[in-house]
């Protein structure tokens, strides 16, 4: 298999279908219009420039389009940029689709969902449970695709369903290490402390925030929905509420687009294995794509830190 | 008429009725029970001591029983303490009641209710106008009896009514002064952005916070309100998101409790006229207790400043 | 009428007269040298290349000269660029001037100007009114062309007094709400304010920082100015101090300027006061600028945010 | 079994052995000595006062004394405080001994040190597994009874132990859900992290700060130690500074104490764990007083949160 | 000579003449009213109470008043009490007054004016030379007796000449090691930086602050006499403006109370040798009070540290 | 002697020897390659291309190779650019080596030693001075020839043991004018603050960090390096501890790399001397480049500062 382009160095040539993510034209110091493009693939992202660019180019090289891409990787300020020798728009006898350029998380769908049901299973409170189910049933088919956010962390296809099922092997574990947790009222954070992402991302592959994401936040809308739920389900006690605020903290603290601090002993554990889950992927994906012996790229949302990877992993 | 307590000096003497506020058990150095009291009137509020307490006193004065007090006032580290001389609990044919003992708002529950109708007649947009409607016909009651805050401003009986209507004039005003404003979306903000309250605190006379108000707070609270309103009356439209985001947004930034800062011109406008009105509150109320050359107590709530009244006031 | 410059979009022809405010030499990559130039007119900036410039071009296309344009508004790097395809000095016989091409605040400055006199006229205590009247006449001119600031907000020609007038409009209204503030004062205060800037800005036009601006500030500045005028009108009394301390104190606190924090009650109404006339100043600018259902450019000054635009306010 | 001091309420008679942890002597109003107490058992502490104490009172009831009291717990500022009866000297017929009076880890010795001898067994990299092993070889008295802190979290005998082995059942955990990372690194920096706490607190009863303590603290102090051990037994590469880094880095940033912010993949999960466990540790000890339907007193190192026991904790 | 208060350890009896500092009147719990009195001498504060006090006490024992005191010194609360057995008013044949009971400065006024003078006797720039000069004469008494502040650091008779004259010193020797330093700018900016505290503190003896001193502060104080002082000299020139400068930013950021931040390289150095000479005072003077081998008691105005002086300062 | 390419204004002729600092490769818009090439020489550094770049160029002009070059400054974008006419290696018979192309300190390394022996020939405490001594021994060759720092400040060759003496002499001083102050805790602590920077730094000519460094950092390192060289002399006594605390602590705070503050007078005073040396060292090297009434450029490790130099500065 050929490789991606994300796993390219410079000097690499490349031949193979990308799929366009960005296009916008710009003029020369020629006087001559030029488009730059970022193309993609399920590996990563390049920028190329296409010079003197045709009207007809413009119309074809546009977002969503994959195209064949024949070129060599170069360097321009210090970034990647993928030198073009030719490009064609892909055709329907090359079977490509857009799907095969996007990442996906490392574990199907179905396992996905059988993870899900199962924590759903072993839930014993019955509110909780209820809840949980109708929110699995409602948005089945967003939660298996969707991201877990728009960058930073569990960026891809089935992210969402990824982190929480990771989430719930942690909890399983730290309820176990900590019997006097509430299992079900942990299980219940953990699948639905993300689940407003649905609403306020735009969609799969080209994600950015939704208006309602911009004025809301994924917390507040998520906080709304289970209220809304729960008054569908006729179900009343305090569950409904503790759960509410266990949305509304997870993100710790106020700074962090929390209202409230977690105040109960199980929404400090959702906080702090939410953490630990988004940080813990992050960096497993950022140190795969370097050396023993080296350092990864600066990482914004880990306070813009720069890891090492010891030369004794290589043993 | 004689003076409330809280108008009383150090020297003065004392002789009228109390509310209790507040009681509690001790044992004094040579080993006998006393009682530390807390007594209020709609002046303010003072601590006393009852020395040699019996089982019967402490059974007479608890929390919510009206007396009749006659004392000095002294001082005690600091602060001034009420040296009783006798006190007794009221009786029916004393004439008083709970209500007269607690601060009032200084404008009438019917004159605050008739400026609340006046704005929502001058609405035009039928959405937002039927929300407000809706939400003064549910609440009006509470509305127009509870406090603004527990403590800082606005904490007194139609305290939120009083906050409201104060708010909705420096509106009107200022959508005079910057017509660009639209003028329906801050009314709308204006008359719901505390309405949370009426389910974050406990009740008119002791005001704490509820378990809702704890674990939740009045933001989030009247986000999810809004929205079952809206699907209630089956109002669709921008209004409700933009209007449930002016209330998500009136602490004006995180660190303050507004999970997403101000995104609309009228958000911003709601923030600041909040923060008008709540600070000229305090400061009023503070500065009407001393003198010109005097400097006021330290409030916490505006940055522990202690405010300097100057001397050509007296003109 | 002709489109001007920042009213164009990319693709745009534009064939008009526009002033060049900034010029700077380069080498291009074929070793001949080009000028970059900022040219403006009342309605925005853009900037744009003159390739293979000569020594002529240099010396005739410098700061503060105007010039007849024709070109193209295309994109560089993101942001719009005007490809000239011919370019003149302006001639008298043009009957053009810098003043064309500057913005000015919407309203005149014999309106501004009358605006002032009536808010002095109103005042009652004799040190307050002749200490503002002292100044008017002091600075005059410069008070009715100064821009406010030399970005952010009211950063056109008559910005200051505009900032002026538009919050003496609400000081008036906040006095009338809340009777107990000292009329006088905030009048006096809000002419004051920023009187300093007078000193602390280069000028009108091409507004930069003075080294006085930049080692003092204008609040220091307007403070020792107050103390001077005083001196020199022989007042004395505690409004000279006070009205020191309504300058010293308006930007709210130390870490934004204020080395004490407002301590007097028209201090904190004249520091909120200031705060929203700047913020909906820049926020009706920018609005203006978008369509209904649209976010506004980031706006450094608020916090960076970007601001929406609610489809319903195209009704 | 009697009930511990730490049980009682208000009202309750108390007849048994304390400790006394601190002594000190005051004037009464009346012109006479008192001395103030505080007692502890394994449950608890409690203040009281001795009236009317004598020049032997003062030499019999000095810290670390085990005395008999009589009395009942009342409530003063707030506070419970014990009304002495009668106090007396224990005897040696009384067969009580300090350590009676002590709280310790809820596991013994033998089982904490076993899960540590487990756990160095399962490490395969020679390099951590004989540092590690020589430190609990140099320490292992003092790490067995140990507290992990002076106050807070795991402040008890065998607290430090107890906190390592806790934390290293969340290392298999965590190790085994994310395969990617080192397991010798982490059991390795989980068992060192806080061994510098032996030298950095005084001792196992009455905690305090050793001068190296509050000199150096316990992370630059262990970080030492580990380079001593490392020449010591002649082991050579990259572990060695790894191994110093974790230790350097686990308090998470500059602000809590770590020079270097976690900067291996082992780190960053080494800090979430310690995290983890601590924080479980005081909620699980502070939930445990109350009941369901109350919230906890505030906790300091957790922001001063007070927490909440939900009410279905009861099924 | 007798020990001064400052000196008692608890336990010691006491004899000897008292100022009295404060006084005020509280009832105990036996109903009878005493006084608690603040008495200090030039080595220290104690407090004391005088219990059954009666009218005529009340009139005698008032601040400023001295009275020999027979008692001894107690513990109460953790703090040195005085317990009384006698007290009397002083009367004129005891020869003691109010100058001989405050703290002074280790150095003589002369040779503090002496040192004053040589070094504007070393200035060469006749501007700054003239300003400084003109300042020392208007000032000069104050100068020599004021406190450099109401507490912290140099808070003693002569405190602010005893800090400039050692700021001096520094000056002079930092010009020394950095050549390229202008001596005369760094002088002046030494002498002039404190001196509004003249304006802001009430007086020697009981300094508190003035209300020009809390509404304006010493730092714009200055500012405004530097510029009133070179208009009354007729002096023109960048001196000025930079001396000013030097005056605002000399608390080296905004949050500190400087609108700028040191912009001129004197204005930082004179920052940091106003740094060094505080801490220094402050340190010296509380590392006095305790024996090699302790730690200081806490600092407020140093981060709240408690220092520790090393048993090797006993050699 | 010509001029260095740091003294070169836009517009000069440049023709001299230039040490090759960095270079990597381009792609034009031509699609030809070219270089883009740093130099530097003693007196600063300049960017510059080498258009159409052939396979030999780029194996020429690799960094720490001399280079003769022609070329003349040119502006782009801001900064300076050596547009290059003709470019050769240099050879034998040129005369030049890489040692005259690096910033050196402007004292003598003898200079330099000669004032570290006099210093430590000052000092009495034989504990403190056995270890400074054998740290000089063993650091020798790396004292006198390393930087302070990477950037910022004294960074040249020999910069670490300028800024050491520049210290020692500012201790001296400080020690004359605080006399309480133990001058050989301050000349040891001066002399060893920074050592740990030879194993932080790469090395003297392209410095960057090592990987010690960056795991570690200067402070820890040297803390442990303090504790085994006393171990290895045989010094017992508080005087290690102590000097290790004065290396802990000198940044000062925790978020500035000190996990404890000083908590030891001469800890303080070391902390400040190091900041007096270190800003003086910045400030006096920007402000050589600026005539007077110009500012310089920003300085990031002064709070991004412009610094002016005023006019008077002339004379």
């Amino acid at each position: 298999m050929k490789k991606g382009i994300g796993n390219c160095s410079v000097g690499d040539a490349f031949d193979n279908f990308l799929l366009i993510k960005g296009s916008s034209r710009g003029v020369a110091s020629n006087g001559k219009p030029f488009l730059t493009l970022i193309f993609r693939d399920a590996t990563g992202e390049i920028e190329a420039k296409l010079w003197d660019a045709t009207k007809e180019d413009e119309e074809l090289f546009v977002p969503e389009q994959i195209v064949k891409v024949s070129g060599e990787v170069n360097q321009f300020r210090g970034k990647p940029q993928l030198k073009i020798f030719s490009v064609r728009p892909s055709q329907p006898t090359d079977g490509v689709q857009v799907s095969d350029f996007v990442e996906k998380a490392p574990v199907e769908k179905e396992a996905l969902m059988e993870k899900l049901t199962e924590a759903i299973f072993e839930m014993k409170n019955s509110s909780l449970q209820r809840i949980v189910r109708a929110f699995i049933k409602k948005y089945q088919e967003a939660l298996l695709t969707y991201p877990a956010a728009a960058k930073n962390h569990h960026e891809y296809v089935s992210g969402l369903a990824h982190h929480i099922v990771s989430m719930l092997a942690l909890a399983k574990e730290l309820h176990h290490l900590y019997p006097q947790t509430n299992k079900d009222l942990l299980y219940a954070g953990v699948i639905l402390h993300d689940l407003g992402k649905i609403k306020e991302l735009s969609g799969v592959v080209t994600t950015s925030y939704s208006l309602e994401g911009k004025l809301m936040g994924h917390i507040p809308i998520m906080v709304e929905e289970i209220g809304d739920m729960a008054k569908a389900l006729q179900i009343e006690g305090e569950e409904v509420l503790i759960l509410q605020h266990l949305i509304l903290s997870h993100h710790g603290k106020a700074e962090w687009g929390s209202p409230k601090p977690p105040l109960i002993r199980e929404a400090e554990l959702l906080h702090l294995i939410d953490l630990i889950d988004a940080r813990m992927n992050m960096l497993n994906r950022s140190l795969e794509k370097v050396k023993p012996g080296e350092f990864t790229e600066r990482m914004f949302a880990l306070d813009n830190r720069s890891f090492y990877k010891p030369l004794f992993e290589e043993q």
